[in-house]
């Protein structure tokens, strides 16, 4: 599944990553894409983190599936996330399958992909594999990092992390720590991919197969819990799929089950079960504050970065009260913050859609930012 | 699975089940459960629905698990539904796997289980065979019908169908149609089941299997849905199982994986995956206001029936809102209902759960109602 289209830097054994684990992954690959220009300062890179099954190519046509980048309506020439000021950079996850190492990549002490023998990953791993990224391209430091469920947790954890590194942050639909309710969703999903026989423990790459039925379930499981429940209700209510009247059969017959069965086998095409996993594993271990005596404001303390926390009415699994916590905390150590919680009935995915509302709020905190960071305003 | 505790009434080809998808089934059996004694008129008997995965055992030890009815607390001597004033009938229902006709059961015609040449049942059908039942005791009319989730299901479909046989309903924690976000919830139950090689197209009776796997996921699922995420938070928080750290495994480090683990496995040894199917789809399926006109109200014109309506606040399975759509049809037809939203962080499991305002409600709505049907006081 790897992606010709993007850059990959490789890092080599003389550059070990030393994970949260404590172990260390040796060689290892980022793989990304950029748009825009960087300029000669080198001041004006944003670096956009992807979602749990999202990837670097979030505003080109996706190699795989061939439909548009993810975030396609939020970046791009004049876009809110404007590629004709900002250098914007994106990495595939390291755990994940678009070219950055993962448990599909070769391990060099076998010649086999990694299966299961591929290190247990945290959001922390994630970002020290972006900062290497980071540094050879040549960035002391980022002008903005943007991103949002999955990708708002590298935010905090690059702007608790890497404090001088980070201009401006935008934490969207996220949370400083993985709640119980999420671990639980995970946790089904992984059970759903281990218990397809065709997973084989891990190693299903020597023979050809990939549990595919586990990791639809899976994806299905999830899907419910992106959209909300008036969406769903919006969206397909209670109509059937292509009849006036119930058959009687365990066919897809509602729309909605012909809707949740098609983003199942749809994105089994382009997801490796594996890295499904290990993403989805690092996201429960998030707890920003656990590394920081339990004090989330801890982990901000001393932070000049400017901060934009974005959050969506409807989204239950990210819900507002857990971005009011991160709010809480960034006031608690005086930090520049701003808080929008915008009103939307589309749930989580709210975050990948065309809200005019976050479109604005992302577009104007980005344009004061850069007048703050001395670039050059918009055209 | 049959439970041998429990009484069983056969039908014979004599009295066949016509059913909403125009198939008749016979012979069929019902197998039930009943506590206190009929007085002599025949007045003061109580029937229990029972939720999806729930059985006729509602008040006595249950044969396969061991522990304690499933309404244990509610039903019994001096009891909110006081065994010493009523007579109280729980029967497992049609599709269902304890003793009641099923797709465990065998196909007269084939000599061995139907599987899925189960007819796709109906909550009405439910109801009919429960009927059956009723008529088979001499019990003209029902003091009251009473049940929670699916349980409430079969109590609106009873007051909408057979109005002169209910003197007193309560729905509780129940929906007048199922949801999109609950037939979605129900597709990935049933998709994780049938994904399971070991599920052989329903057939897995013959090979001595059963699709284990698949059912514990569907469970898994299904469980998180009856929990709120305060419950969730506050029974287990972001709590390790029996370490201190994090291990960087899929092992169930999280308590919530080990719960979730523990409530699939054991769901298994209790109940047949394909009455899960069969089950789910009837409350997919069912919708009351599709049967009269798409007016709710309709279903129940004309009523004398006296309604106790229950909801739980933090019930985000069959929210608040649902009950009042019941409530508003009720009143639009000037029928007699109280209505009654408990405060609770417990979620839709609530209802099974020691609510005391809850009991106080349907001991006070049982205890009214005996006075006006002209039962004898409570002792």
């Amino acid at each position: 599944m790897h992606a010709p289209s993007s850059a990959v830097v490789r890092f080599d054994e003389t550059a070990p990553l030393k994970l949260a684990c404590q172990q260390t992954l040796a060689p290892f690959s980022v793989a990304y894409q950029t748009y825009g220009a960087l300029n000669a300062a080198k001041s004006n890179a944003i670096l956009i983190c992807h979602a749990l099954t999202a990837d670097q190519h979030v505003a080109n046509k996706h190699p795989v599936t061939g439909k548009p980048g993810w975030w396609d309506t939020l970046v791009g020439p004049g876009k809110p996330i404007d590629t004709n000021r900002f250098f914007v950079i994106c990495s595939n996850v390291l755990g994940g399958c678009m070219g950055s190492t993962g448990p599909a990549s070769i391990n060099p002490k076998t010649g086999t992909p990694y299966g299961l023998d591929f290190p247990v990953i945290t959001i922390s791993d994630i970002v020290d594999a972006q900062a290497r990224l980071i540094d050879h391209l040549g960035i002391d430091q980022l002008f903005a990092v943007v991103g949002g469920s999955m990708g708002g947790m590298q935010v905090l954890n690059w702007a608790a992390r890497y404090k001088d590194r980070v201009f401006a942050a935008a934490p969207i639909a996220t949370a400083a720590w993985h709640s119980s309710q999420n671990i639980a969703f995970h946790e089904v999903g992984r059970q759903a991919v281990m218990a397809d026989p065709d997973w084989h423990g891990g190693n299903y790459y020597a023979v050809g197969k990939s549990p595919r039925n586990g990791l639809a379930v899976a994806r299905m499981a999830a899907h419910i819990t992106y959209l909300s429940e008036e969406a769903l209700h919006r969206k397909f209510g209670r109509n059937l799929q292509d009849r006036s009247q119930v058959a009687f059969t365990f066919n897809a017959e509602f729309q909605v089950e012909s809707y949740l069965r098609h983003q199942g086998s749809t994105f089994v095409d382009r997801f490796d079960a594996n890295s499904y996993l290990y993403i989805t594993r690092a996201m429960d271990y998030f707890d920003l504050k656990s590394e920081y005596d339990d004090v989330l404001a801890n982990a901000f303390r001393g932070t000049k970065t400017r901060f934009c926390v974005v959050s969506f009415t409807s989204d239950w699994l990210y819900p507002t009260r857990e971005s009011r916590d991160i709010v809480q905390a960034l006031n608690a150590v005086a930090a520049n913050v701003s808080f929008v919680e915008i009103e939307t009935d589309k749930g989580h995915d709210a975050f990948l859609l065309e809200e005019p509302t976050f479109f604005a709020t992302i577009r104007g905190f980005l344009n004061a930012a850069a007048i703050k960071r001395g670039l050059e305003a918009a055209a």
